[in-house]
């Protein structure tokens, strides 16, 4: 026996995009359902950086879930750019008029938004099984899973969120999609490290030995990134040359990074995805489970959180007023914005990385432009603004 | 029997970079011989686009031969981006504060150029053969060639400046060279027509057929490019197809280009180019001896202009005061702003064009650029402070 429960908007998800989501129209008194395949403590345990672009920290605070990000999280005014063995400090709030992000774990931001939901009653199921989407083209969508008892569900629906990410069942349900993809010949070797900080704020690195990223967790843990081989083994990587390699990409005269016992160590890839089919029938994309960037411009969370800040008001029309002409335009007013991001971060990688299949005169015109954006106002104020976020809505 | 001259600097070259150093050392006061192996009417007749940077049109005022410029020239305020069906002008006098550009073509500039050196007896020797440099490490460098008598010739000389474009013997003469070089897999089919102006600035367009360029000479000629392939041959495109892709390329709702007869037809590989080593010795490199941009951001006449005020400047102060510390420094500053014309033609070069051998990915990246330079004020103003030029010395 399946057992049935309805709901009028389903959120396939718990990251950034589904929980938002949920609040979101919970504020505008819209009822949704929640459900994750992975377990509440899998969710809030995996350590991510975050880096929250302006008007989101505005909007954490603006939903009521801001008080610990105003307490712990740190308040950056800038970033460093080393190139040619030298630093370059970018100033966002003097170049963007004020503005400035906050560097606030994305777990962090999970915790505080879960524990905020709960709180308010709204339906989170985790650890289900066997998710699948049906009737998407009708106007009674359903999702059914398995609940962590083994009993078989069905959620009805008028619609459905698909907020799971870039491997979850939501875009596959989708038959015809026009995606983009570009996978880089590089990834990233990230550690935590026990070690007070190196530094005040980010500073990007790029070095003929490869890209490397040192920032700040807490006051006693550090999060440094060194570029790597993608398909590299962890085994390879020994505690002395992670050192050797973070003190050849970050050290200038005067100034040594501080080391200490590294606890943590993973390798990730590097991806630009887009799948422009971000509706299909009663079904809305959001997130990862549409786009995906690289690291080096700290975009995923803040245009997961933009895509649902606009799926929510296009939803909150549909049932204030019965005007649908929010949900029609959802995808391409989305992807203008996406894009926009992708281009940043795609720019920002290119530049900062050492890629082994362009040629030397590529490599000399990555470090020109971080010549160009630490000499002209203008381009570095370009940098700025979209690193503290372009306007998400227009 | 070989007839030797004596002159303080020897110029190989008879194009921009060395027409303006023989101006500019004369009015130093400083002598120079200028040879080349064109004959003057394939100099002047050889048809080439040009757009002057506002500073480099000021200095051709300041030299005295911008006379002609300033009456028959084009003063355009700013460029036409035109993507996705749609034009977006930028204005350049409004974002970098009254600076503008001067459409004026390259031969114009070398006819005013020699006409004005010849009046004030400046040695110029055109149609020499086989020339050859000597000795460049010593301090009495010479250059040897044949005179177009037939007569073998020698000028013994303090400094050569080596202005004989990238097929030149200059370059050739260092032994070790550090290079760096793109070539790109398209090019463009130039043509000129008799017909009236079809819109009174450039407008550079990025079309899905591939990249097209529409630009004025005269009230009655007029000169439009497609991207081609660069091997392609010219009687794969006859009059028809031409047309067929210009209006594919360029015609908007409301505005089509207007048709006329062809009367000239090319195609022009595209190449980035970087030979760092522009000194050896006695021996300085100046313009595209050692340095190619492709056309797309108009920066190859305005960049060789740049390296010989630097090496004008640098000479005189050897020759006036005996300081040789800026002919030290001559490579290493002048490079500083050859990668960034380097690094804006090329982005110019890769937003416009349809690379054949980028991702889909890619190609939806240049035309996301294209969206932001045209949306941010900070992004429109980097590429108008570039297209007007950038500071020529520090």
């Amino acid at each position: 026996m399946t057992a049935t429960q309805r709901a009028p908007v389903g959120i396939i998800g718990a990251g950034p995009a589904g929980l938002f989501l949920a609040l979101l129209l919970k504020r505008e008194g819209i009822e949704s359902v929640v459900i994750d395949s992975r377990t509440r403590p899998d969710i809030e345990g995996t350590i991510r950086a975050g880096v929250l672009e302006q008007w989101c920290a505005d909007l954490m605070r603006d939903l009521g879930v801001g008080e610990r990000m105003d307490r712990e999280g740190h308040f950056h005014e800038g970033i460093t750019l080393q190139f040619g063995g030298e630093r370059h400090h970018l100033n966002f709030v003097e170049l963007t008029g004020g503005k400035q992000v906050v560097v606030y774990p994305q777990h962090d931001v999970l915790i505080d938004l879960i524990a905020h939901l709960e709180g308010q009653g709204q339906p989170m199921l985790f650890s289900v099984k066997d998710t699948a989407l049906h009737d998407l083209e009708s106007d009674h969508p359903s999702i059914t899973f398995t609940d962590p008892e083994g009993q078989a569900q069905r959620i009805e629906c008028d619609f459905i969120a698909g907020c799971d990410g870039f491997h979850g069942p939501s875009r596959q349900a989708i038959p015809r999609r026009r995606e983009f993809q570009k996978v880089y010949p590089f990834g990233w070797l990230g550690v935590l490290v026990e070690a007070p900080p190196s530094y005040h704020e980010l500073i990007y690195s790029n070095h003929e030995r490869g890209f490397a990223l040192l920032s700040t967790r807490t006051p006693e843990i550090q999060r440094m990134y060194i570029q790597c081989n993608p398909r590299d083994d962890l085994k390879n990587y020994p505690d002395e040359r992670i050192w050797e390699e973070l003190h050849a990409r970050l050290d200038v005269p005067g100034h040594s990074i501080t080391e200490g016992r590294i606890f943590q160590k993973g390798i990730i890839a590097m991806r630009s995805f887009v799948c422009e089919t971000m509706q299909h029938g009663r079904l809305f994309l959001a997130g990862d489970a549409c786009h995906i960037v690289p690291p080096t411009g700290a975009k995923g969370l803040n245009l997961a959180v933009g895509d649902v800040l606009r799926l929510s008001r296009a939803l909150t029309r549909h049932y204030k007023i019965g005007d649908d002409s929010k949900l029609r335009t959802y995808a391409p007013e989305a992807l203008r914005r996406i894009w926009l991001a992708e281009r940043f971060s795609w720019y920002m990688t290119t530049m900062l990385h050492r890629d082994p299949d362009e040629t030397d005169f590529e490599q000399q015109i990555h470090v020109a432009d971080l010549a160009y954006v630490t000499q002209s106002r203008a381009a570095a104020t370009a940098l700025a603004e979209n690193y503290v976020g372009l306007p998400v809505l227009e």
